[in-house]
């Protein structure tokens, strides 16, 4: 039987991956008028007076949705919310196993960004946290934005800002690494959809000076055409120098690759192509854009990917349960600052002797990873009132 | 500390009474490839391939959402869907505890029909049954066809079906230990909410024949003024001898009285008013519409309230775990066929040697009694195909 046969078996045996459980049993009479009538008026009551006392006395304020409109799931594309369950299943078990935070999928059948917007809005009440995953861009943008607006608990797609922050974890290493300064290096960014325009945003952020941003139709620049209104934007705050051409036009010469892209589409001679001491990420699932002994034949000299069977591999899952962990108990929204703080606190996790080519960022299982994300969101969270 | 007080202090101490688990570890990165990516793809590709699929791969065919807008919370009225939270998850808890169903509260912001209908439709992919709960008649009314309509997972309204159910099930009983048949005896149904509509459907559909539905109004006849359109549809359906005037005019000469009303609104006199052997059910919470000894005293032969500690308790919990947990097995919406069927399983679980006017239905705790009705529910469901 081959990995992914077991895989299948494994799902028809597990029947749905996550389990609800009831905290204390409901055995007696005196028991089910505690946890349910006449007993459960009171917190109702308590609620009713002060809002605010739903942190108090429900689930809610540990409770997150992971939404989705199944339109861009793993690679597979649009399946829809049906075929998108079980990576929301699995999505939910990440949050529970490594941020011990309740989770439950929410598999919507509307692909409209108003009626997405609007559902989350209505069912918003009962949960603490928003996770949005896998809906395509550039829809997932507005999606986000609006939540972020119009809710007042976190919002946050993973796909975008979890990937963005382990990226600029593991580039700060890498640049340490290698002993050059963001401010200076030509990053070249391939894949402008939802993760590659928010890794090459908080890179700006953080302060990286030259960022390229390219998709399909090579680097994007103002007369670029075919370009959403996010590229466009896109466009306009990237590529410094004003470069045009292929892909291969912008990494000659360039820094670091970071690939959110497709198979192969890194050549050996491209990488040749690149400054002494290039960094490669190259993130394509499962196949990288280029593989990594390619990569280091053309003269990288770190490589970084996906995948948990190569050194590096940069992974969503170091982010999103701490930082929820974090921004359920501080009852905060995920802010601009916050990915920044996040990302250098989990850069900082490597102490320089342990730094090496082959060692940027914690391993996705070191028990600290959630609890030193989740203060530093905490931190962050009281340090702004 | 009153026992209301030690349930404030239980909710503040569990933060919620559900907790989501992981049914399978994911502390290695084997366990995490088969749980997530790359394994996870799999069962997405089948159930794209085969939606039917997303009930063997996920955890959709054991999950129940537990919908309310917070509009008619137990006692307490429109309270919000913050605070419906308590109730909710205490209803997701008897979920889980009596019939192994996985259940969340979903709480809305809404409390217009159409998005409640609307909204519902859109989460539905994830769930695999839709409890409605404590939403307001005669809105209610509306929103449950409609879904019923619309989707192919099974919708249930609690507040209405469930109480109807346990009632006929209590009644049939009653009915045998005073040796009264259904067709002749005349049962006085007060209050023409949710439950009271809906207890008068099913009693008429399963053969009473001479139903009469009351409010505060009184008897609800064609001429009564402010009737909303159920009221008004059920006006022309119950009633058959015509009768005019209040509650108290309606029990003279009844046999069956069944309270789903307001406190002390029933009085001994009123009691006595009835034809022997009259059977109470004063179902109103915490303080029914007549205390059991004052229905006694009047006269009552059988007293059944919606309380634990007097005798036949006529409690919705008897019914909806092992409802949910046969239509979710069978995957088959609930007919009125069904209902009837459980409430008649439900009634004849109590052998006649030890059916007493003390001993109705079974107990809430009895274990039987929700594979009982969850066997019942599977065997109509395959009867009909």
């Amino acid at each position: 039987m081959t990995q992914l046969e077991k895989a299948l078996q494994l799902h028809e045996e597990w029947k749905g991956k996550l389990r609800v459980e009831a905290k204390m049993k409901v055995d007696s009479r005196e028991a089910l008028s505690m946890a349910y009538t006449p007993g459960v008026a009171e917190p109702c009551k308590k609620i009713h007076e002060n809002p605010e006392d739903v942190y108090k006395y429900t689930m809610k304020g540990n409770f997150v949705a992971v939404v989705t409109d199944g339109t861009a799931v793993l690679g597979l594309g649009d399946i829809g919310p049906e075929a998108a369950m079980p990576v929301m299943e699995g999505k939910a078990v990440l949050f529970k196993e490594f941020g011990g935070v309740d989770a439950v999928p929410i598999c919507l059948s509307t692909k409209d960004p108003e009626e997405i917007i609007e559902t989350v809005k209505r069912i918003a009440p009962t949960f603490g946290g928003i996770n949005l995953e896998d809906i395509s861009a550039p829809r997932c943008f507005e999606i986000e934005k609006r939540l972020r607006e119009e809710l007042d608990i976190p919002v946050f797609h993973d796909d975008q800002h979890g990937t963005a922050m382990v990226v600029l974890a593991a580039l700060t290493n890498a640049l340490r690494v290698v002993g050059k300064s963001r401010e200076n290096a030509r990053v070249v960014v391939n894949g402008a959809g939802a993760a590659g325009i928010a890794i090459s945003k908080l890179l700006l952020a953080d302060g990286f000076g030259d960022v390229v941003l390219c998709d399909k139709v090579g680097i994007l620049q103002e007369e670029t055409p075919g370009m959403n209104p996010v590229q466009a934007e896109m466009s306009r705050i990237t590529n410094k120098e004003g470069l045009k051409g292929s892909l291969a036009d912008a990494l000659a010469g360039a820094d670091i690759f970071v690939g959110v892209s497709a198979p192969n589409i890194v050549t050996q001679e491209m990488v040749a192509s690149m400054n002494s001491d290039a960094i490669v990420f190259a993130m394509a699932n499962p196949v990288p854009e280029i593989m990594p002994d390619v990569a280091k034949a053309g003269g990288a000299r770190i490589v970084g990917t996906g995948r948990s069977d190569f050194p590096n591999q940069i992974n969503n899952v170091l982010v999103f349960p701490g930082l929820f962990k974090g921004a359920l108990a501080a009852r905060c929204k995920i802010t601009e600052e916050i990915k920044l703080g996040v990302a250098h606190v989990l850069a900082n996790m490597i102490p320089a002797e342990e730094l090496t080519e082959e060692n940027l960022i914690p391993y996705a299982f070191d028990p600290r990873v959630a609890d030193t994300i989740a203060n530093e969101v905490i931190r962050i969270a009281k340090q702004n009132g």
